[in-house]
């Protein structure tokens, strides 16, 4: 914190209360393990009443277990948000989703230590599982929040040992009756780990997001023949994993061109048949997850990917099958959202980029129904769904300082 | 067949043999699943005894199953050996040993039906076990009479139903009591189908069979870092995939190397962690296959390989381990069997070609205790292992014909 005029968070409380929080679900490794709708979330979810309770924050529950903790505004107008989940991984990290319910409980905090007033409402939400490890799919909270998923269809998805949503609701006591969908919203913020490793890499402290990246997902099958590893010449064959691994090169090759402008392209999964030592393989099959922010780009790339595997396989031979299994556009965040987090950036001196979140985030699904921008923090190495998550304290308070001078702008400091 | 003068085989009885054996085991398909020591494979052997019988050979079965069938010979000298395995893969081909084992057979029914006199005894052996699909390791039978395993240790062996080999042989009543080991061998000549596209694409109808390759095998793992796919931009990976697929790319390119002298290079297994779509890899996984009949070569493509794998990890940020998990040396056959051989083609005036042998054969074991080479005919695609596998009349008729040439000359005709 370089020249920074009052007021600031309190770096101390908010460190404090991280670590109370990563107390709850805590592994071993000095990660967490706090599951959507476990007992453990439940913890979190109590520990979060209590300090706004005490602060004199009023609690709204909805039908989805989402938390609103609001600070009233002087006036009666369109609330600001902010606030992120509580839920982790399993072995996941400490920070992922917790550190934006904490550093806007904190904000909040901040805003009561000074006395300011703000014109318009705050209001902190804590969404409700947003990692979509134990009921699937991802961001299922702020999906029902926006009307992108029916709450009926979401309380029947059942967990692995065949609990619904619904019965873990229950059991740790979490459905509310608050209607807070529907009521009017000015702006979104939430902060978030970068869960890369961009900002670090640039020794920045502060990622203005500006938008999410679109995702075209597909699955690749290429089919040749099984021979005998030792009586056919390499020359001879129709070899699937040898057309697989081109492919593999290639597609980093398309996503490392200029023209590719830092395209996210990934083969994470791959399987082969027979699979075996000595046997030239018939079968082989691989994922693409590709993203980029310029849908324009996205559908080109998609047309070079396509050409450019075709081609490896009718030089090599074999069958060739590209099906798109997924198509999610690019989300651009609202200009004047952006705009507030750039003026509290540079307010407070912090070194920034403008940047666009490669994942997938509640202020994704939040931005479709009201001006929505997040505000990025760095994360050691980029690690992330990984007990080994870490920040460091200035990352820890520039965070929550953008946030505070943020939600400010947008709320309209009404003095003190 | 081209101005062959007599005596020659009977191609029509060899192909109704092998249409008889081809019954055995019969799969949907029209391949076999002939198992060793199976029911199926006791009625193969129950029928080569007959046939055997019937023609007046004196018939031995050693403690390993081994069968040997004996035309004597004028003299009192060192036994001319031929033969095969008569065992085959699970949904097998119905050529791939059996061919050996019954144009074998012909030779000596032909040298009956024209009253040749040889003055060394030929020996027609079908080998225990050469699949090594039910009990591992492949080519038992001639690895016992060579003295390569223990008996007792093979003995042991068991099937995945836990049945011993020593069990399975009693229960098809095949643990013979002749001492065949031992006895003064003058050469052995295998034929067998190639397994392997070469003959057929070069429209060659025999193989004169130099030696088999050595081979040398792999077991290579790449580690790297598991990352956000949506998170991590492309050039801040540590890809253990796109690791993978670099150094398969550039091990096909040293395998196609002029100067790599046509080696069978083969990546036939891979795997990944944590083979997610949305993750980049932190692990690969793969083996390689390097089989070449020159000593120096294989040691000089080792030291490539490792050169290069090592030098892609590099440059890719990720670590490697190579781990050499088998080393067999090359077989070079005996050059009077190779030039007998190369004697009998050149006087059926077939098209031939002398060629290494990729696979493994009984004929490899053999060649350790006494001169050895073999024939080969090519199969339809390369194809075997496989119910598809086929060869035509006219290559069938050559190889036997080529055996009986080359057995009349490796042991003496001593008129008719």
């Amino acid at each position: 914190m370089k020249n920074r005029t009052l007021p600031q968070i309190n770096i101390n409380r908010l460190e404090q209360m991280l670590s109370d929080f990563a107390q709850i679900g805590k592994t071993d490794k000095g990660g967490v393990t706090r599951l959507t709708l476990t007992k453990v979330d439940q913890q979190a979810r109590d520990l979060l009443i209590s300090i706004s309770k005490t602060a004199g924050f009023k609690i709204r529950i909805d039908n989805f277990g989402n938390i609103f903790i609001r600070r009233n505004g002087l006036e009666d107008l369109p609330v600001v948000m902010t606030g992120s989940h509580g839920d982790s991984q399993p072995r996941g990290g400490r920070y992922d989703g917790i550190y934006g319910v904490l550093a806007g409980l904190e904000v909040l905090l901040t805003l009561n230590d000074f006395n300011i007033q703000t014109r318009h409402p705050i209001e902190l939400v804590m969404w409700t599982n947003e990692e979509g490890s134990r009921f699937a799919p991802a961001m299922m909270g702020s999906a029902i929040f926006t009307e992108q998923l029916e709450i009926e269809t979401a309380y029947k998805i059942k967990d692995k040992d065949g609990i619904s949503v619904k019965e873990a609701l229950e059991k740790i006591g979490y459905i509310g009756t608050d209607k807070v969908i529907g009521q009017p919203i000015k702006a979104v913020i939430e902060a978030h780990i970068e869960q890369g490793p961009i900002l670090e890499l640039n020794n920045q402290t502060i990622g203005i997001v500006t938008g999410a990246f679109g995702q075209r997902w597909f699955e690749v099958k290429l089919t040749g023949l099984a021979m005998h590893a030792g009586t056919t010449p390499v020359n001879m064959r129709q070899d699937a994993i040898l057309g697989m691994a081109h492919c593999i090169v290639a597609l980093n090759r398309l996503a490392l061109k200029p023209s590719s402008n830092d395209v996210r392209l990934t083969v994470g999964m791959i399987t082969a048949s027979p699979n075996s030592r000595n046997v030239v393989a018939d079968e082989a099959f691989f994922t693409i997850d590709m993203r980029h922010y310029d849908a324009d780009l996205l559908a080109d790339l998609e047309i070079q990917l396509r050409s450019e595997l075709t081609s490896i396989a009718d030089q090599l031979n074999l069958n060739i099958n590209i099906q798109r299994v997924l198509s999610m556009p690019a989300i651009h965040f609202d200009e004047q959202c952006i705009d507030a987090v750039r003026k509290a950036v540079t307010k407070n001196h912090y070194a920034s980029r403008e940047m666009i979140s490669g994942a997938g985030h509640d202020a994704c699904h939040l931005s479709t129904i009201a001006p929505t921008s997040m505000i990025f923090i760095p994360c050691i190495k980029g690690l992330s769904h990984n007990e080994s998550e870490a920040i460091t304290t200035e990352w820890c308070q520039a965070g929550a300082n953008v946030l505070l001078d943020t939600l400010l702008i947008l709320a309209e400091n009404g003095g003190d």
